[in-house]
């Protein structure tokens, strides 16, 4: 009994990481799938075989939302079979809002060992709501702004953070609002570059934790909750084709950092203050903070600043390479706007294809990356700027990009 | 014949690496092995099927050793078989024992070309001493320690490497003690944080070439021995869950940088001195050194350091991002002390996550690490110190952690 | 009809990055494939069964060719089939010669909608051209140079840039001759390290725009042309076993960086200046830019090199990591050649362990590169020069390598 366990556990962490050789080692060829019939996109039903049930439902899930089946309990069943009760979470792709449904698996194993069907009961209403733009009301893109301010302007579209009264802190009303008017910036085809900035005395203290401590019980769902909302935006913006300038002025602590890591241009007020704060709380990490500080920082600063809570002034954000300048305070609205207005005057596509080598290439191999650079360097040169930027260099005049 | 050869080549990289795929590709479907029937963990005997093959013996033989089959000879046999040469070379994972055993493999193939069965011939009596304590008369964790100290004080374990007439050279009475040290901190749930330090002049000098140089001709045998071993113990720290101090004293030279590495925290004194030294012996790297010099002091000091066995001074290591810190040597003793004392006051959980984050953050990428950092968030968040330490930011009050 | 083209999709992709998982996805197990009769290397005909055109197609044009297929048109046929339409791009391994020939294939499909088989027609006189020496009369390692100056003595071998009149900017006879003297260098086992400089008044301003002006509308044609040319002999450069130094002097630009980012050790005249440059003519990169950047001088300068042009000075370049040392311009040869000449006297083949370690750490995580350690050091371990020095080191007196 306890085998079927410990083969029901290899299936959660298959599909948790998308292990499809492990999928193939536990499921029986012959697997029957019966999932909720009530699931959105045609998910419910029955599909005959591991290859239906991979193709056909886990993937498909997959490409709807960015969700995970954690199990909780694995109780044996009388019968052999195994019953798994645990929690679907994540969110929704199209939109980024939360899925939070409770799940009963019901497992039965062929004599080998392996698993031969499964019963799912979960439900789907959450998962129909999760997608559900009329729950709020308004789709994305035509919600109502509460504490961010959108604006497009010259091609640049500014998001600016405006709950000046609590340091711009993270709670449920800015993740929704970042959420909103990341979505617009998206997908206006006018937007050629993006400026985060804020309203205040900090760019953002980072989440909220007035909002935590309210009710210490449910910490753990808060923090969910919140974390999957912003983490889609940060996501966002790390893989928006424009480029991206932040400005920071104060302090910019927690997952407040994450809207700085994921910009192309940093600029920081002299008077800044960088600092991650977890240990502080008892916290781990959010907002990308674990993976970038070791890239922009190097590990021992990144180590300092978790484990010894090392804040860092602008001058010494700029020396470690978390920014990429520091001006004095006065200046930094002007000069985060320069910056946005000069890129939105840029060769687009090409910053597009820039900016996909430089992400991708944080895990490609040097082969795999010349390989990458060939198509896309290709790709730019087929755009009409480059054409107009290679003739101009030729006739020695500017070129005048248009973004296409 | 040639490409019989051909094919069990890629089906021992395949094993190296874990390529299930590979194996898929090499394996006729009713494959069968004959395992040496002595091996320990009742690995020996018949497995029927390639899936069988590779769930109960190559895949099960991972789970109690870290090691790898090489093949030295490939001979062909009139039977159109083949024979295979070569050894197992590894350590034992439960207590890191070293395994080196020779073994001959008779290969027989299908009309297609895909291996048909697989007879193993092989010292079984090898497998079973690396996981035998009892070759010792100690289990790990009670074995008797030489040449380090090992003091356990208010959650602080304290690690001394104390071979001072031989500037805590690494030999196999070293790699032995800190094995038996680094598995009692790993163990002991009352240790929150590791210091790890050294007695006499240096913090160590790297390998002891004079083991090396007594028997010329066993050079390449010597040195795997103690790798193999001095491994273990760099992995261990590396992935302990409580914080590493390491603090560094006059030399650390070749392999023993490794301990400096797997610090979270490395405090050097100004007159200390970092180089590798491979290149003036004629060795490559071992201690961990090729991973995290291109991380820690990027790619093209880590060149300089390897090919023109360039030295660090203790400001130019903390500069160049080697080490958190550096303090007169006068103080380093101190500052390292002041240092574990106040990480083992701290949320010894929320460091774990911390930790887990920052090395799994080396190699996945983004959207893989923010799902990683929901994960660990939330279950930071469940821990009796996060509410502590969320509800004593909200009373503006220091928190007082547990490390539960 | 639709999903047959998703289904054709998943298989380019899947060919494109070597996906083994996704192609038995596809793949009806009974897959025919008809390859054009009159391909090289006997790749043309009938194979049957996925296995066998995976193994004996597929696989085997990748060990011959570094090439893609890449489809432009998917027509529906009437008999339920597809047509795909689109180009093989690529280079042959052996010599580098580009591979550019047009395709046809035809697919048809199961019902469950698997790729039931596959009829290629392609230009295969083109596959032949691409491997054939005769079409420039001469093989690999003995053409004319005439932009190129190659040199060995003393064990060094010097690859000289000479088109001073352009700026060594990099047109078809530059990476031909660049292809053809690292050839010669990877090929001489008496070349114990290689010294890359150049003429004029600069290392190299990058590819020649005045090339790829001339002709606008064949501009992503011409660019593939050379950069994948370029990127075989940066490829060669960057895993060649002897250690290599470049002299930087003047202007290093766009593709050009590359030739400084494969280096072991980069030295920098002090009136020297850095700049990729595809910003200001709206292209992406190329010459491995969007590999090296990151990883040398991190994120931020990364991005403000990319994406506004920043250009860096000698001492800025040493400051942020991208080359190992700044010297006085009237000093840079000499200090080159002496760095050369001391390498080219050093353990060659523990040089060589070395720098496939830092390759290969840039993506291995630390346990696999702890396991690659031990191999490579054990390795090093059995070399003379290994002995010598390990000796040397106990007498106390300098060692002598032989470079074995």
């Amino acid at each position: 009994m306890e085998s079927h366990e410990k083969t029901a556990r290899v299936l959660y962490d298959a599909l948790a990481t998308g292990d499809r050789a492990a999928l193939d080692t536990v499921l029986d060829p012959a697997f029957v799938g019966e999932a909720t019939e009530g699931l959105p996109f045609g998910l419910g039903g029955s599909h005959q075989g591991a290859e239906a049930m991979i193709r056909d439902f886990w993937w498909a899930i997959g490409r709807h939302y960015r969700a995970r089946a954690e199990p909780a309990e694995f109780l044996a069943l009388a019968d052999g079979g195994l019953l798994v009760l645990g929690r679907y979470a994540g969110t929704a792709r199209d939109g980024g809002r939360a899925l939070d449904a409770a799940f009963a698996h019901v497992l039965t194993f062929t004599d080998d060992g392996r698993i031969a069907a499964l019963r799912q009961y979960t439900d789907s209403a959450r998962w129909a709501r999760a997608v559900e733009p009329a729950a709020r009301s308004t789709p994305a893109g035509q919600r109502e702004l509460r504490v961010v301010r959108y604006d497009v302007t010259g091609g640049v579209a500014t998001i600016e953070l405006d709950r000046p009264e609590a340091g711009n802190a993270i709670d449920p009303t800015m993740v929704e609002d970042l959420d909103e008017a990341t979505f617009r910036a998206a997908h206006d085809p006018a937007v050629r570059a993006v400026l985060v900035r804020g309203t205040g005395r900090s760019l953002s203290v980072g989440g909220d934790l007035a909002f935590f401590a309210g009710n210490a019980d449910d910490i753990p769902e808060r923090l969910r909750w919140i974390i999957d909302r912003y983490h889609v935006t940060l996501d966002r913006l790390a893989t928006l084709d424009v480029p991206v300038v932040c400005a920071v002025h104060g302090a910019l602590a927690g997952g407040g950092l994450g809207l700085a890591h994921v910009a192309d241009i940093v600029v920081a007020a002299d008077d800044s203050r960088f600092a991650v704060g977890y240990g502080a709380i008892g916290l781990a990490s959010d907002g990308a903070n674990s993976w970038y500080l070791p890239r922009l920082v190097g590990m021992r600063r990144a180590q300092e600043m978790f484990l010894l809570n090392r804040m860092l002034t602008g001058p010494e954000a700029l020396e470690a390479g978390l920014v990429t300048e520091v001006v004095p305070a006065a200046e930094l609205a002007g000069r985060a706007q320069k910056l946005a207005t000069t890129l939105a005057a840029g060769p687009t596509k090409a910053y597009g294809h820039m900016k996909r080598l430089l992400l991708a290439s944080q895990d490609a191999d040097l082969s795999r990356q010349l390989a990458e650079e060939t198509r896309h360097m290709t790709a730019s040169g087929a755009t009409d700027d480059a054409r107009e930027g290679i003739t101009a260099f030729v006739e020695r005049r500017r070129p005048e990009f248009r973004g296409r």
